[in-house]
């Protein structure tokens, strides 16, 4: 069966995130000051052949650990979109 | 209040997403063979100053459609994080 992941990757929460500082004063040029803050990441929709949803769910994570995420600047989550 | 939208900004599935077929060669060679198809698209995170909820996803919406999402490639999606 086919499952669909989702994975979530974000920069750390420690970490400078330049790409949301610019979005943020590009927001302020159109005269939105209400957003106080912008972060950006990543959004992965895999599509994953496996006989569970839990299968298919470790395969994300696999797959989000070895190749989507960089452990040294990002995080990782992994949702499974419900069948 | 600060309530946290998140807008998940993705390629229109009728166009192709490079991106995504590069990681899904890179996924082989990883000798990881269950996905089938990978799309990759922006996860942003909003911190919003609102009287409420409703208010800070129409805040959200608005700051998408204008400037995190390209209507031509792209769909978005607000979703709130529960507080």
């Amino acid at each position: 069966m086919i499952y669909t992941a989702r994975v979530k990757v974000m920069p750390l929460k420690d970490l400078l995130d330049p790409q949301g500082k610019a979005v943020l004063v590009g927001l302020k040029k159109l005269d939105i000051h209400t957003i106080a803050d912008v972060r950006i990441g990543k959004n992965i929709d895999l599509q994953i052949e496996a006989a569970s949803k839990d299968e298919a769910k470790s395969i994300a994570a696999e797959a989000a650990g070895k190749l989507l995420a960089n452990p040294v600047m990002e995080t990782f989550e992994v949702s499974m979109d419900d069948v």
